[in-house]
C-alpha cells in the first residue's frame, strides 16, 4: 500500500503523510542522499538522531559494482543499508546528467530496483540538464517513452514506482512532460534537472521549472524536487507544493569544509564562532574543529548540515500547520536577492490563492508591500468580488481604517435599514458586516505606512467600480472624530443592538455575509423573520434562527455554519454544482449520514470554487441534501485525491450531529 | 581595570571586548538575569552550558533577605553565585518601576554593592516608566542627582559603576539625560524604562529611545540595554549601538510555557514539532515535554529559550564581523510588524552611516527598495557628492548598469582624454574609475526589478545636478549593443591598456580616485607623469609611480593607499585636519614611526569626516608626517575611545614598513 494523505495546507504547501508499505512518513520530508561507496553519516544515525524516516540511494552505484550488487540482491536494500525507514533509489540519471556514460539501460536499472527491492524506485529517464530547446525536448520524449517502458516492465511489481518530469527551463516542455506522464499513474512525481541551476543560485528559474510541474502534474501525488539541499530554499519549494526534497548537499558542503546556515553558507576558515545551537556546535568552537582531521572535520559539517535542514523542515511544516508559510518564505527571500528572484516569480503566480485555506490559525503580519500580494490576500478578494452583493438602495458610509478591532465596537456603530457601514481595509473596503472574517480582522499591519493608505484607497476604488450603483448615496468619513460625529449626530449608537434578541436590522447583514461566502443569491434564503442570538461575551452573532428552525450558527472566523434545514434553502437557491460536495456510493452515504467525515476518495464532483476550509453542502448523486461539513481540501484536490479526509461532516440529515 | 575596546564595526554595531578586573567578555554581550531566590538555571551552568561569560543580579533583593545579605557580605557575590564570569548588580529600580515601595536609599543599596563587590555595580536611579512630561522629567532630574551621588560615594571605589539613562518615551528627556550623565565619567551606561514598551511590543518607541541614548552618549563606553530579551529584536538593537543585554525573558516566559525563536514565540501547548536544534529539542517532542512536571518543564523551556538567545548573539556577532548586519535586521523585521515599524524608525536615522565602515568582507545584498536606504549607500552617496570631482571639460559618456563587473571589463572599454565614462547605478552614477571601490562592484541585486532601474535613474538625475556643467557634452547609452556600437565607431576597445605600462591615460582616473577618497584637490598632486603597474593576474592597477617614488599602491577594494611620500604631497593640498589623525605624545610617535599601531588613546584630534576602514594621514602636533595606517574607528570614536587600536599602521617614515 502506498498512500498520500494531506491534513493541513498553507499556500501551495502540504501537510501529510506518505504510507508506503506501513511505514509512515511525514511530509515534506527531505530525503538525505546515501552514497553506499561512502557513509559519512550512517543510515542508522540518519534515523536515530536526526529522525529521518526516508532516504534515498543511488541503485546505477550499487549495479555497477559487484560486490555491493550481489551484497543487494541477497539481502534486499534495506539490510542492505540497515535502515528501517522508507528507502528511495534513483536510476543513474544523475550520473548521465554530469556526462557520464552509463552502462546500464533503463530496463536494466528498473529489474534490479525490483530485485533489491526498495519502496520507491525511481526509472532511467533522460535528463534535460542545460540544453537547448530542440535537444530538451527530445530529452521529454524519451523520458515519456523511458516512463511507459518503466510502467509496463512493472505491471505487478511489489515496489512503487517515482516519475521525473523533465523539460529544463522551458516552462512548457516541463508542463507538457508532466502532462503526459501525469496520466500514467505513477505513485510520486520529481522535478528533474534542478541541480546545475540550483549550483547556480538561479533559484528564480528553479521556481518557475517546479511551478510548471506541479500545476501540470495530478494533485493527488506527492512532488519531489531532485537536488533542493539548500535550508533557505525549502520554504519556497513547499509553498509551491514540493513534498519531498533529496539532497547530498549537506555532505558535498561538508566535503569542501561548507557550513551550512539559513542565512547563507560560510566557510569553516571563516567562522570566529558558531551560529548554531544544534548539539555539535554548542559543544566546540570553529577553531577547534578546525584542528579535527579532515575525515572528523567533514564528519562534522555533514552532521551539522543535517541538523540545519531537519530544523528548517520542522519549521516548515510547523509553518504550514499555523498557516504562516508565506512570512518565513518572504523572510528567507532576504537572505539572497537570487532567493529574492525566486518570491518574484513566485509572488505573481496566480493558480497558488484557489490552494490556499480561507481561514488560517494565525494572523495575517504585514511585512511590506508584497505582503498585498499574498494568497489570503488576493484569495479574499476574488470571493469578494465575485460573491458579495450588498443589498440595493441604502447610503453607504465609508469609515477609515482602524488598528483596533473590531471596528463596529472600535466605532460604536452598525448597520441600519438605511445605512451601509464599509470600512476601509487594504484587504478591500470591507462592508462591516464581514469585519470579523479572516484576514480582515486577524492582521496586524505596520502603522504609518503610507503604502498601505495607497492599498487602501486603491482598493476603495475598485468596490467602487464594482458596486457604487448599489447605493443611493456615497459618505466618506476620513477621521474618528468625524465618524464620531456622524454617528452622535444620527444617533446610530449600537447600543440597543447589544440587548440582542431578535431584529429585521440584522437580515441586511445575514444576507451580505451569505452572499460573500456561498455565492449570491445565497442571501435571498432568509425571509423577514430572523432571530438571532448573541454571545454573551462578545456581543458577537452565535445562532440564527427564523420562527422555528436553527438556520447556523458562526464561526470564530465570522462564517456562517448552516443547519441541514438551512442548508436545504441554500441548494434551492443555489445551481448545482454550486457550493456542493457530491458523494455517489449510496453504502458511504449511509455511514456519513451517521456522522463520519467524507473521504475524499468517494468524492464524485463537486463545486469548482471550493477551497480549503470553507464549508459546504453535501449531496448526493441525484443532488439530495446529505449534510454539511468543511472541506479540507480545494476543489482540485477534491476530485483528485484518494486517501484521506476531504471533507469533515458538521450535521447530517438523518441525526443532527453537531460538531461546533 | 575596566576596558572597552571596538574590534570591528558594522552599521552602528560594535564587536568587542568588555575587560574587567581580568576577566574578558565579547560584545555584544547578553547578560541572564539570575533572581537569587530562585535560581531555574544555574549560574554555572550559564557558564558551562551557554558560555555566558556575564550575569547579572539583583542587589536589592540580596539586600531585603537577611540571610542572603549576610552570606553575600561575608563571601562577595561572585562566591555567592558560584560564577567565575562578571556579575552586573542591579539595585531594585526595576521593582520600583513596577510600583513596589523600595525599602532602601540610593545611598544604602550602594554602600551595599561596594561590600558584596560585583564587577560592575548600578545606582538606584528614578525609573520613568510610563508616565506624562513632567513626571518624566522629575525622573530624569532625580536619575541626574543620584548619578552624581554614586558617584561621590564611590570616588575610591574598587568596583566599576553603570549608570541609566531615563527620560521614557520623550527622546528629549532621553537626549538631555545622557548628556548629563555622559559627562560623570561612568563605566557603562544603560537606558532603562524600556521594559512596559518592550512587553507592549512598541519596538519603534523602543528604537527612538536606544538611538536617542546611544546618540548623546559617549561613544567610549558599552551601553546596555534594560531588559531587551526578545531574540529577534537583538539585530537591531546592536546595529543601532546597544553592547550589552539583560533580560529575564528566558525564565519569565519559561514560567507561562511559552517557547522562544526567532520567528516569534510559542506556547508549548501549540507546538506539534520543535523548529529548533537545540540539545534539547531534538532530544525530545513536545507532547513528551508536555508531560514533564510543572518544574521540569519550566527548566526545559528557560534552557532551550538561553540556547536560542545565545545562538541569536552569536549570530549578531558573525553578522558584525562579515559586514551583512543590515541585511540579519531587515530579516528579522520580517518577523513581526511591530519589529518592522522599528525598522522603519532604524532605517531613517541619518546618524548612523559615518559611523559605518566604508567597505566591508560581505557583497552588498540587495532585499528590496528599503536596502537603498543601508548605510552603506548613504556613506557612498555622501562621500562622492561631498568628495568628487571630475576633470573639466571632457564628453561624459553614461553607461547602461550591468551584473557583470568590473564594468570595464563588460564593456571593454576606459576613460580616455577626451571621454569620460560613468555607469548607472542604484548606488550614483560611477564614474568608470571608481568601478572597484566598495559597493559599487561588491554587490548582487534582483533582476529586472523597476524600482532599481527608478533608483538608478533618480540618482542620474543627481549626478547632473552637481556635475553636469563639468563636461561640454553628455551622451546616454541605453542598452549593451549600442556600447559595443559606441565603442567600435570610436575604437575605443580597452586592449591597448591591459599591456600596462605608463600613460597618462591614467592620471585622470587617478585624480578622480584621489578626489573621492582624500576630497578635492587630493588628485592635484599627481604631476603629468604617472606610471602604473597593471596585475598580470586581473589586468587592474597595482602600483602607481611618478618617475622616481611609488606613489601607493590599491587595496581590493579599490581605494589607494598612499606611500609616505605621497601621503607628504597629500597633506601640501589638504588642510589641516583634513585626512589626519593627529597623535600628541612624542613618545608614541616613536613607536610609531617603528611599524606599530596608533592606540586610540593617543589620538589628539582628527579629520571629522573619517569612517572606518579609510585610508588615514598620521601627523604630529605640528602637523608633521608620521606615516599612513587604516582608522579601524569613526572620527567620534576615534576621539573618544581610550582603548584599543585607532589607526592600524601602514608605513612610516622612519622606516617604509608595508604591510600591504
Amino acid at each position: 500500500m502506498c498512500v498520500f494523505e494531506v491534513v493541513r495546507k498553507d499556500v501551495g504547501g502540504r501537510f501529510g503523510k506518505f504510507v508506503v508499505n506501513g511505514k509512515v512518513v511525514r511530509t515534506p520530508a527531505l530525503l538525505p542522499v546515501i552514497n553506499p561507496n561512502r557513509l559519512i553519516v550512517s543510515p542508522q544515525e540518519l534515523e536515530k538522531d536526526f529522525g529521518a524516516e526516508v532516504l534515498i540511494t543511488n541503485a546505477y552505484i550499487i549495479w555497477r559494482n559487484k560486490d555491493l550488487r550481489e551484497r543487494a540482491e541477497a539481502e534486499g536494500i534495506h539490510k542492505f543499508l540497515d535502515f528501517g525507514g522508507v528507502v528511495f533509489t534513483d536510476s543513474g540519471a544523475y550520473q548521465a546528467m554530469r556526462g557520464k556514460e552509463l552502462e546500464v539501460s533503463n530496463r536494466e536499472i528498473v529489474l534490479f530496483q525490483e530485485k533489491i527491492n526498495p519502496d520507491v524506485g525511481i526509472f532511467l529517464d533522460a535528463p534535460t540538464g542545460d540544453v537547448g530547446y530542440v535537444e530538451a525536448e527530445r530529452t521529454v520524449f524519451d523520458t515519456i517513452e523511458r516512463a511507459k517502458e518503466c510502467k509496463e516492465l512493472t505491471g505487478d511489481s511489489k515496489i512503487f514506482w517515482a516519475c521525473p518530469v523533465q523539460g529544463g527551463v522551458y516552462p512548457d516542455l516541463v508542463s507538457y512532460c508532466a502532462e503526459e506522464v501525469g496520466g500514467l499513474g505513477f505513485d510520486v512525481y520529481c522535478v528533474g534537472s534542478l541541480v546545475t541551476r540550483l549550483e547556480a543560485y538561479e533559484f528564480g528559474v528553479v521556481c518557475e521549472q517546479l511551478l510548471s510541474a506541479r500545476f501540470s502534474l495530478p494533485f493527488n501525488r506527492p512532488l519531489h524536487g531532485f537536488g533542493i539541499g539548500l535550508p533557505s530554499f525549502f520554504s519556497l519549494s513547499v509553498a509551491i507544493g514540493c513534498d519531498f526534497f533529496d539532497s547530498a548537499a549537506y555532505a558535498l558542503y561538508a566535503q569542501k569544509g561548507r557550513y551550512m546556515s539559513v542565512h547563507g553558507t560560510y566557510y569553516l576558515a571563516e567562522l570566529d564562532e558558531f551560529p548554531c545551537s544544534c548539539p555539535l556546535c554548542v559543544d566546540t568552537t570553529p577553531e577547534e574543529v578546525r584542528r579535527f582531521d579532515k575525515d572528523e572535520r567533514e564528519r562534522f559539517l555533514a552532521r551539522h548540515n543535517l541538523y540545519v535542514s531537519f530544523e528548517e523542515l520542522r519549521l516548515v511544516r510547523q509553518a504550514i500547520r499555523e498557516g504562516w508559510l508565506w512570512e518565513l518564505v518572504q523572510e528567507r527571500a532576504r537572505s539572497h536577492p537570487r532567493l529574492l528572484e525566486a518570491f518574484n516569480v513566485f509572488k505573481l503566480y496566480p493558480e497558488l490563492e484557489r490552494f490556499d485555506p480561507v481561514t488560517k490559525k494565525s494572523a495575517f503580519f504585514y511585512s511590506g508591500q508584497e505582503s498585498f500580494l499574498r494568497t489570503e490576500v488576493s484569495s479574499f478578494r476574488h470571493r469578494f468580488y465575485e460573491n458579495y452583493r450588498p443589498e440595493k438602495g441604502r447610503s453607504l458610509v465609508v469609515l477609515p481604517y482602524s488598528e483596533s478591532k473590531p471596528f463596529s465596537k472600535f466605532y460604536n456603530v452598525w448597520n441600519t435599514k438605511d445605512i451601509h457601514f464599509a470600512v476601509m481595509t487594504p484587504f478591500v473596503c470591507v462592508p462591516l458586516e464581514l469585519e470579523n472574517v479572516y484576514p480582515v480582522s486577524q492582521n496586524v499591519f505596520v502603522r504609518n505606512d503610507v503604502l498601505i493608505y495607497k492599498e487602501m484607497e486603491e482598493q476603495f476604488g475598485v468596490f467602487l467600480d464594482r458596486f457604487g450603483s448599489y447605493y443611493y448615496d456615497i459618505k466618506v468619513l476620513y477621521d474618528v472624530s468625524s465618524v464620531r460625529g456622524f454617528v452622535k449626530s444620527l444617533r446610530l449608537e449600537n447600543k440597543g443592538k447589544k440587548a440582542g434578541g431578535s431584529a429585521w436590522d440584522y437580515l441586511l447583514d445575514l444576507k451580505g455575509l451569505l452572499n460573500f461566502q456561498f455565492g449570491y443569491p445565497a442571501g435571498d434564503i432568509f425571509g423577514e423573520n430572523v432571530f438571532v442570538r448573541l454571545s454573551k461575551r462578545t456581543g458577537k452573532i452565535k445562532e440564527i434562527y427564523d420562527e422555528e428552525n436553527l438556520l447556523g450558527v458562526l464561526r470564530m472566523d465570522g462564517l456562517f455554519i448552516p443547519s441541514v434545514y438551512c442548508a436545504e434553502l441554500l441548494k434551492n437557491v443555489l445551481d448545482y454544482p454550486k457550493r456542493r460536495v457530491v458523494v455517489g456510493d449510496d453504502e458511504v452515504i449511509s455511514f456519513i449520514r451517521a456522522g463520519r467525515s467524507v473521504f475524499v476518495k468517494f468524492v464524485e464532483n463537486c463545486d469548482p470554487k471550493i477551497r480549503p476550509k470553507e464549508e459546504v453542502l453535501i449531496v448526493d448523486k441525484s443532488d439530495r441534501l446529505v449534510g454539511v461539513g468543511t472541506s479540507f481540501l480545494s476543489a482540485e484536490e477534491l476530485l483528485s485525491f484518494d486517501r484521506g479526509v476531504g471533507v469533515k461532516t458538521r450535521s447530517t440529515i438523518r441525526e443532527e450531529k453537531k460538531s461546533y
